[in-house]
């Protein structure tokens, strides 16, 4: 096995250290963060540090980068001020376009319409979706926590509303991401397709894990 | 699309909900945290709340459940107690042992043994590492944040060293996971092997993105 040390960091080139850290915790979920800012243009962010947090709240998390005046995050802004931003599963049909979003645009235009993407409002929630995305998730911003390590943010918002593609559904309430295409990235740039090894029972002591069905059965 | 509203969370079965919500950030990172107590009582938690928090200081976090005398939460007592940790990529050689350590066994024995999984310490570092993983962390105790929300805890790392496989390293940095075999998991119980659409350049205004060789070239 290689060792790399962080006690060696000075002996990689700053952009390959980088590649290299973003690497570390494995595949990632890659999602589109949705706002809209007082002025009613929308915006869209590639996002892919979205965890889940609880379910009762149905609590959900992201990171966003530090935010200063020379180096504003829009989405944390438009968050702020307005309350409500959504989270859209992204697919190989325009994984592309959504990588393009993360680009340094200017505030006073969108990146829906710069990237090629379809902004849709619902039932008057208070941020856009992201219209070709099979799972799109509404959320109201509870608190934004500063992470004094590394002054990043750590955005927790509460799940109001989910629109899902219906075959995604399954019996037990397990959503099944592949039949919809959702994908997954890892490190800055790469992304992936999934193939299912199995669902896997509750596991308990002394009993061996076995596989389910798709249905949980 | 189906829609499921927060405000209809009472018409769902408790168990449902939970795995619907769990489903929603979209495919996780797949990896066990290894620790270990005073008594020298190694420990083993499966974790797919890992994520990337930055790379200058080389910062991970992750999220434990809420922790209390009723439910110990063994993992987060004995990285207080020693301050390290490691995180471990899990594979398909391995995965079903790895689901079966979230079973709850007693403080005083080793989910290592009872899993069949392999202890290994190297270097001195103070935490074990698990030897059928293919990318091995280890890293120090930087922070604990509790999340006033819902009583969970982000547990916040500084990387100290990396043992990875040599056919994961890419000239410009970029571990290639797949190469080494490390999977992904949706929901509460789904495992899934990755297919690489592609890795993307790095996105400008004004330029389309393209796909850059596995070498990032």
């Amino acid at each position: 096995m290689n060792r790399i040390l962080k006690s060696e960091q000075d002996q990689y080139e700053k952009r390959e250290w980088t590649r290299i850290i973003n690497c570390l915790s494995g595949f990632k979920s890659a999602n589109l963060v949705a706002t809209r800012d007082q002025n009613g243009v929308s915006n869209l962010s590639m996002i892919s540090s979205c965890f889940h947090l609880g379910a009762s709240p149905p609590l959900m998390g992201f990171i966003q980068r530090p935010h200063s005046n020379k180096s504003p995050r829009h989405t944390l802004m438009n968050i702020k001020d307005s309350g409500f931003y959504s989270i859209n599963h992204i697919t190989e049909d325009f994984y592309k376009r959504a990588h393009q979003s993360s680009a340094r645009y200017p505030m006073e235009t969108s990146e829906f319409d710069l990237c090629g993407l379809t902004e849709e409002y619902k039932e008057e929630f208070g941020a856009p979706f992201v219209a070709e995305s099979p799972l799109q998730i509404g959320l109201e911003l509870k608190e934004v926590l500063d992470i004094q390590q590394n002054n990043t943010h750590l955005v927790i918002g509460e799940v109001q509303v989910i629109y899902v593609e219906e075959r995604a559904y399954r019996k037990d309430g397990f959503l099944d991401l592949e039949a919809i295409g959702s994908l997954c990235c890892s490190g800055l740039d790469s992304y992936h397709k999934t193939q299912r090894l199995a669902r896997l029972s509750y596991a308990k002591p002394n009993e061996e894990v076995k596989e389910l069905s798709l249905d949980g059965e």
